[in-house]
């Protein structure tokens, strides 16, 4: 069984953006035990597409298309697909529906080329985008490679091919013995620090892979064991995970692909109903956004304050002017007075403040990365601890939030921070 | 002028690395006006390595290696590319001296596969590796395509590329007219709507391409022109461009890739010494952490509150609680008294304040993506507009902040909003 990724765009072509969709698909296929010898980028031409089809079905069992399926004239990759497999191109009710929902709900008005977005090529299996319009296809023929045709947005693509193509392709190909994933997630520590501490292990893997991925501000390892039953994978990956936290458990925070520091810190902290708020002056409000996306947290969560100018610290969270003036704005004194002012207003169990240089420029003779951050919380005496960021001004400001989230977890598990 | 870029490497057909190096380069094809219409991934295998060459040898008038011309068993690209040109390879003595140097100063042994790393196909002109040890090489045809090699380390492709290969391609190839590129961008219209209505002009398009990227919850235009001066390009782009915003110039806010609308409406704001805070409720500081992603927003901008909870609106920003009793939390009255309080308590000139149901459930019998935005400015009356947005909760409050900074944009800009 062998597969070919072909993406479709001229951006890709132009270096306009990187194709990162090809980087998902061959993780996929990996994890699916499908060989993939090749990959090819084409541009949104239908002339050249149809060689590269033509090229990929005679070398492969299986060819995957993304992009190319949106309603504009340049995305042709489904009618190219069409008329090489020599099918007409027919409609999806399901996906017409959504399509016509959609411009009912938001009131704009539905141009001819969205219906386009529906059609699929005859005789294939249409696949659910849950993510926007442009439906999916996966067609299996007796006498050609098999197509799956899969659309070029990361957000659509990503979640079409987990949630519709996966299963799919695991029951047409798979083997008798499956692959079974668990992914850990870690903050804290890089990832080449990471793959170092686990340098013996990753090259003894046998009947478990280790394959460590950087995210923004984390790092996953995704393990992958091949066995005849899930009893005797979990058996696989629990020996091997304990292996890995025996030497960077204190960095592992939560498990699973569609998760974060945030949601796990505020689902701890919705379970033990302890309340929080925050006062933010370099972060803006980051803080309080990343843990408002998480479903649930108005429990928790009443409200609480942006204090960029110093006038608004002291007006907003009482923050004494005489720290201002005597410790500095990016201080240990003020990120306390903060963090204490925020919980006094609010009435709330925790509070975390955030003051710094977030740059270009540096602050008070700070350079620019310098960061306090103040964790009031219960039955402890309110603490600020000092950070050095590198980056630019947004990785400062998210390197912040990361490192607030981090306090909080290292505090509901009873313990003090081991980064810093 | 075409050429092919091929990264050989089976670390990005399994999916452990996103090929980057093509994209770089695509860029650098780009600048120097050489078409690109295929791109090519193959493992570190010579028998598929071979056929790639030949395919894309075939189609192009000069191929781009990058991978595979380091010291291990796996990296045989130039082996494959000697072969494929018949041709030995030759030892270039300014890398050899380069590895000689590494190992004396280092102390540690040269293995015999170190001496790999110097060796280059005959016939070609050997390419100083800047941060690394093998070496790269140009080879020019006068029988079949030419053939570039670089390495595949992305800190040794990308400095080999730009200071090394990027002259001899421009000497090559280099034409007297170049590109040159304006990018355009819009808000509060969908691609295919935008699309729709430019049709003729894209259909029409000759001296000058109009390409439509979809961007999170925005759409660009890159106009590019070839043209043998800037000033004749630029005569090119302005035409279209004004003929572009003829059509659609209502949603169009700002010119470049590094661009968006916050920095755009923020400048804009600086300039006018206009200052702003904002009450958020759903968007839980997400729109005031925009903001305060943009540089030199602390002269404008003192801070602001994030008003989750009923009561946090009525303490914080003196929202009436008869307000949130009759009016109910998510609507109209409740929106423009956030706006009014959050102004009056920072005596800024201007305040956003967003209340809705983020979902994923229901609020008050209103469905998720319902939300009322608040607008108070100088000299009108404090106005709150009504929107309902699709997607997930985190699209939901995306939009929000995107709709908030498309009021600010149309009140500076002394218009009301278009988009609803």
């Amino acid at each position: 069984m062998q597969a070919e990724i072909i993406a479709v765009g001229t951006e890709i072509l132009l270096g306009q953006i990187t194709n990162t969709n090809s980087t998902h698909i061959a993780q996929g296929l990996a994890e699916l035990g499908i060989d993939s010898y090749y990959q090819t980028v084409v541009g949104d031409n239908p002339v050249r597409l149809a060689k590269v089809i033509e090229i990929a079905a005679q070398r492969n069992d299986l060819v995957i298309l993304s992009g190319g399926l949106g309603p504009t004239k340049d995305d042709l990759t489904k009618q190219t697909l069409a008329q090489y497999l020599n099918v007409p191109l027919v409609e999806d009710e399901a996906a017409m529906n959504v399509i016509n929902d959609y411009f009912k709900t938001t009131g704009r008005t539905m141009t001819a080329n969205n219906r386009i977005q529906a059609l699929y090529p005859a005789g294939a299996t249409p696949l659910t985008n849950h993510n926007g319009m442009a439906v999916g296809a996966f067609y299996q023929s007796p006498d050609s490679a098999d197509f799956l045709l899969l659309p070029g947005p990361p957000r659509e693509m990503t979640k079409m091919f987990e949630m519709e193509a996966k299963p799919k392709l695991q029951a047409a190909y798979g083997k008798q013995s499956q692959i079974y994933s668990r992914v850990l997630r870690f903050f804290g520590i890089g990832e080449s620090k990471l793959v170092t501490e686990l340098q013996t292990l990753i090259d003894d893997q046998q009947a478990v892979t280790i394959a460590p991925y950087a995210k923004t501000n984390e790092v996953t390892l995704r393990l992958s064991a091949q066995a005849d039953s899930k009893a005797s994978a979990q058996q696989a990956l629990n020996t091997v995970e304990t292996q890995i936290k025996a030497k960077v458990g204190t960095y592992f925070y939560g498990y699973g692909d569609d998760n974060s520091l945030a949601k796990v810190v505020i689902k701890t902290m919705i379970d033990r109903q302890l309340s929080i708020t925050a006062a933010e002056s370099l972060t803006a409000g980051e803080f309080q956004s990343t843990i408002g996306g998480v479903p649930g947290v108005s429990a928790i969560f009443p409200g609480g304050f942006v204090t960029y100018a110093n006038a608004a610290k002291h007006q907003l969270v009482n923050v004494p002017q005489a720290t201002i003036d005597q410790a500095g704005v990016v201080s240990e004194a003020t990120a306390i007075a903060m963090a204490d002012g925020a919980r006094a207003q609010l009435h709330t169990d925790t509070a975390l403040s955030f003051t710094g240089v977030a740059g270009p420029d540096e602050l008070e003779g700070q350079p620019a990365g310098t960061v306090w951050i103040g964790l009031a919380y219960p039955e402890q005496p309110t603490t600020a601890y000092l950070y050095h960021f590198a980056g630019d001004r947004q990785k400062i400001r998210e390197r912040s939030v990361m490192a607030g989230l981090d306090l909080l977890r290292h505090a509901l598990d009873g313990k003090t921070t081991s980064e810093k």
